[in-house]
């Protein structure tokens, strides 16, 4: 799961949603189902800090949330964002390469960071005393890097060598990148996070340090604290350390534009390390951001579709029809610019991928032409509302949630609101929704694009490839 | 057809000839069998002035060419260069918006602009004697158009209505734009040269002033006369206009990377303006600039294949077996950076796209199999070399072939000795570049991108959409 916190340092973390659709829900917006009763307040330079309580044991997560990422990135320099955040674990003026994290694991935490398309964020889960030590680096670390230049090509080997094992070598990610180029063409989504390879190996430390010059600052920053500490233990010990941080000038967020699409465009490949067929289909959508309404509609048809084994796309199609192993549908609306849908799904033995398709866009049409029920959308309501009770149990869980949600332009109202506003979306919102967004012959902006990845054999029924 | 002089001024020209592909071969390199008798000198200031004389009729065409087009455009700013191109003819601080034309029109002469990837260019046809004051003009126009402000906004609206008429309203031309968005992600060869509309409408006359003070200098471009003019004419009228302008710094071209692609592409689009069903498959392939061996037996493989009624694809396809109206195979290697190479054709009645592009990919699996003869390559050789005989019968012919091709990186003598060098290509030759570049199981760097277009009622068998 990418946004596990729990993995282990120097493993940097890339958050593409998009190419692990499957695993999106863990961390949807269902989560926001409970209050999380958080503090906030705002420092005199600009830097946003927010508490959650939670007393279950002496420990906390400190995150900082940079609002700069990927998508930032000027053309050309892909994956500059994710080298950074790299580079930002090799010292500064004050400590030595390394320090920061041994430092960490001395005090018996772990830390780790992550780059995504909107947000870069570091975290330390580690005992609750060493917050100001925590604090004292992580503000340091915001504007003093000053990684030695022999770390410069080793750590570019490292990402490098990040990007062949989590992609070159992996077909299916390699074509949900592919997928994700074709869905965002001009638009920086879609470009990787990681970067092209031919990319990463062209920039030098100058460029990085430039973008981390215009970008790092305690104005453009969020400190997320989850844990047994109150904003009272908080505010004296961020005041001292992030407090005293300059402002600086922040650059807009001017980005190139996703041209509308017109052509239906389907990708097929066929490779040996791939074991069954599978079938997606990606369409364009809201984001929170953008239209929050929508989104959480989008939620519900989401849950309606393929919530568990009694909604839609599984019962009538796993269960009933017996015509796929697996079907589903995804919804991921937490981005600045726009939101992603999926339709997927894996056909039994003798279905063909196309044939798999077409029941899964009846099931769609199906909705389009004659809603849902107003009993499914308050099923569905209930158990979301449900799950995000949980959303509140982990010690890092509350800090990812709201962290990456204030990053990609909800606010911290939106997200404590999430059980009251979710509950006022009717099956009217939701049939809508369904057919602005999920129609395939009078797509949103863009074509939907189309996805058949199987086994190289090629002998299923219907590949066409 | 996109590259001609004889249209009237003020409507400025796109070069894309991915999008004009069935036109490609009027400007095919075929053209450059014939030497031209170039004459060429540099000037101190780093320009370059080539002069083809033509001695049929007292009068001249003057192109500049600058090394300079969209593809050196910033991500965000697309259709900057053609917008700026535009804005060159709103006058400098010597001269009204306008009067440039309007004393080329006086003159008797006509005067354009178009805008490539690669490069911009203007020019003028006119009395020979009228050659200082066109140099006067556009030595001027150089470095300092100062277009009035009121002109900012309505050239603006000319350009969007350009790109409404010519790409909007018209369903073929979109669809082209968007297979070359695929085939090109990330590279600015995939961005249309008029730009993407909702782009062109955000940048601002300080924003092209920019890359206009930035690109524009004569150690940037080549000036072409052809016509009934020596050098010894030409010198002394370009020393003293041309060569006191400043030498400039000129940034090296680092564009963004295309990066591979694994998956086999389709698009597909019904539109009721389209009369007819076609076909089209698009490779990459090899620049004259990254590979001129190559794209010369691409030359004399795309005039085996479609050279004319009697070669292999219309042959086979349209007269023998009857199953299309029309198929053929272009080849487009103008460009600094990548080729193109697409195959196409047009179904007879009854028979379905995909049945056309089997029996297209045959043909080119025979070639890549078991060849083509010595006596094809032969007989091509001949045929493009006669055809190169009226390479300079045009006046401004010569001027836009040894433009294109030395802003594409060729030199002035790989022009002159293309008909020598054509006719060293064997058959192996041929054989072994259309297996590295037309085989769609073993693409080359990119995988092909195929394009099914066809009438709205898509009652035609085997159309999928």
């Amino acid at each position: 799961m990418p946004q596990s916190p729990t993995k282990p340092p120097f493993a940097k973390i890339i958050l593409a949603s998009f190419a692990f659709f499957l695993f999106c829900m863990c961390v949807s917006p269902v989560a926001f189902a409970k209050v999380f009763n958080a503090q906030t307040l705002t420092l005199d330079n600009g830097l946003q800090i927010v508490v959650v309580n939670n007393k279950r044991s002496p420990v906390i997560t400190h995150m900082i949330w940079y609002k700069v990422g990927a998508a930032d990135e000027q053309a050309g320099f892909s994956g500059m964002a994710h080298y950074l955040e790299h580079l930002l674990f090799k010292g500064t003026d004050k400590y030595e390469p390394g320090e920061f994290s041994r430092t960490v694991k001395r005090y018996g935490g772990n830390d780790n960071a992550f780059t995504s398309y909107d947000f870069t964020a570091y975290f330390q889960s580690i005992g609750k005393e060493h917050l100001e030590k925590m604090m004292i680096m992580e503000a340091d670390r915001m504007l003093n890097a000053a990684p030695p230049p022999e770390h410069y090509a080793s750590e570019k080997q490292v990402v490098l060598e990040e990007r062949r094992q989590n992609t070159e070598n992996d077909p299916r990610s390699l074509f949900n990148e592919q997928m994700r180029s074709i869905m965002f063409v001009n638009h920086p989504y879609g470009t990787p996070v990681i970067g092209w390879m031919d990319e990463i190996k062209t920039y030098e430390w100058n460029d990085v340090k430039a973008f981390y010059d215009r970008w790092y600052a305690p104005n453009n920053a969020i400190v997320i604290i989850s844990g047994d500490v109150t904003m009272d233990d908080v505010k004296p010990i961020a005041e001292k350390t992030y407090g005293i941080l300059p402002v600086k000038d922040i650059p807009s967020k001017t980005r190139p534009v996703l041209p509308p699409s017109y052509a239906l465009t389907t990708l097929s490949k066929s490779h040996p390390a791939i074991h069954e067929p599978s079938f997606q289909k990606i369409f364009l959508g809201p984001s929170y951001a953008s239209n929050r309404q929508e989104a959480l509609a989008l939620d519900i048809l989401q849950e309606i579709l393929s919530g568990g084994p009694t909604t839609r796309l599984y019962k009538s199609l796993v269960v009933d029809q017996k015509i796929a192993i697996s079907a589903g549908m995804a919804s991921s609306s937490d981005a600045l610019d726009f939101g992603t849908l999926w339709l997927y799904g894996t056909p039994s033995a003798g279905i063909s991928l196309p044939d798999l398709e077409k029941a899964i866009e009846a099931e769609v049409q199906n909705i389009i032409q004659n809603g849902v029920t107003d009993q499914e959308v308050a099923d569905a309501i209930l158990r979301m509302q449900d799950a995000a009770i949980f959303a509140r149990d982990s010690l890092s869980g509350p800090a990812m949630i709201i962290g990456r949600a204030m990053t990609t332009g909800q606010s911290l109202d939106e997200i404590e609101n999430w059980p009251q506003d979710i509950a006022k979306i009717t099956a009217e919102d939701v049939k809508a929704v369904a057919a602005k967004y999920l129609n395939p012959s009078v797509p949103y902006h863009r074509a939907p694009v189309t996805g058949y990845l199987t086994p190289q054999a090629g002998d299923l029924a219907g590949d066409k490839e």
